[in-house]
């Protein structure tokens, strides 16, 4: 499969599909920066999480000619699966960067625990791999993926050259926003958020309930240092996300416990 | 549906389906506390991560009989997907405690990120409803549940009386172990540890590869303060959970790139 060369070893995945145009739009952005390979699922996984695929057998198929110039592959898995089948049977080894999107819809704050985007970046940081996640804050398929991509190889570029603190990786959203206006990249922390669920309840052709997701998004907190308060500012965010999610600071709390 | 009584209101979700033997067990250990409702899903959903169903829409039944006393319902959803609609379309409002398992398998370290079991109880976390996930290390669908149903009893008995500081959650991990030996309850950090992929990679009979995902386990440090050293020492693992994934320590280095 892939021949090594002394070029950087790029790694692109989404989770909207091999065939989704932000994915082309971040091939384009990081191919002067290395080699890439592309691993990416055969269909939509939006919302995917950390999932990963135990029950039933995957395939990878190669693809030939979807993208001039990069070998790529499509596989029946999840993003998550995406990196770990990337790295044993289409690699054979750790590339040197990971870099995943360009996510149709934010991730931005609460966004990174459901996204299949950012769950192969935080695979991509558990398997030691420089990593970033990349979403554009705009759902449209159609959307105009430029300033994302200027933005994209900056962060790529950056990350390759100086690498990231062990057991981290990073997370970039970038505004649907005039590029005229954009004012820059704000390293951020993730703002508290959540989504009130309202599910949308029909009834079926044959008299049974059934229910659509829906819900409002809610950002908790009006503080500016968070990526949501960037992102309405005309900035683009970078948080750094780590994957030990022990909340160091309830210990205490839990020792004084009567267990 | 649900009838508001002065008990506090119990959630019992897993991700192992509403049929498998931990829930059960869980239900058993908690029932004392509350009235509970068992929201799960209707078919295994191991290793779903946060994933969340968005594409297509979700179903509820309720089940008579199932678990006598209580109120119970599975859905077409993932772990996290029942955490909605409990919260949503079934309790019209928000649980006392959030209980999650008993899980077959554990979700120690780094698993708690693959782990519906987890997620449903960090859907809870975000919900701000008290919430804890149990996990037996033992995969078997006849695994004795008795010490890890007394340590479910005990942590929700706490959680119900004390709660949690905002933000948190709690991953309970009950080693597979003689009760005899059992050494009692520790609060610990997330081991750093990760799987190493082994692809199983086999030909069908139409001659095309297929992969079944397999892996090793790798704990990465000896520390004691950790739950891997814990439930190797004949503890049961308490860790606090958050879902502010921040790497606050890492922004001062990133502060430092040229953006």
């Amino acid at each position: 499969m892939f021949e090594k060369t002394n070029r950087p070893l790029i790694l692109v995945c989404n989770d909207d599909g091999i065939h989704a145009p932000g994915i082309r739009a971040l091939v384009e952005a990081v191919a002067p920066l290395g080699e890439l390979v592309i691993v990416a699922p055969d269909s939509p996984q939006s919302g995917m999480g950390h999932a990963v695929t135990i029950g039933s057998p995957l395939r990878i198929n190669k693809k030939i000619g979807l993208f001039e110039g990069h070998e790529a592959y499509e596989t029946s898995g999840t993003p998550v699966d995406c990196v770990k089948l990337a790295v044993d049977k289409i690699l054979h080894r750790k590339p040197d960067l990971l870099v995943s999107g360009i996510n149709h819809g934010s991730n931005s704050s609460i966004n990174v625990i459901y996204s299949g985007t950012m769950s192969a970046a935080v695979e991509g940081g558990i398997e030691g791999i420089p990593s970033v996640g990349f979403s554009l804050c705009d759902f449209a398929y159609e959307a105009d993926f430029g300033l994302a991509a200027q933005v994209a190889r900056q962060v790529a570029e950056q990350l390759l050259q100086n690498g990231l603190p062990f057991g981290t990786l990073l997370n970039v959203n970038i505004p649907k926003i005039d590029p005229k206006d954009y004012k820059g990249l704000k390293v951020c922390r993730q703002a508290s958020s959540k989504w009130k669920e309202n599910f949308d309840e029909r009834i079926d052709p044959h008299g049974k309930k059934y229910y659509w997701m829906t819900g409002e998004f809610q950002v908790l907190e009006k503080a500016t240092d968070t990526d949501e308060w960037a992102l309405s500012n005309g900035y683009a965010s970078l948080v750094p996300v780590q994957f030990d999610l022990t909340a160091h600071h309830a210990i205490p709390y839990l020792n004084s416990w009567t267990l």
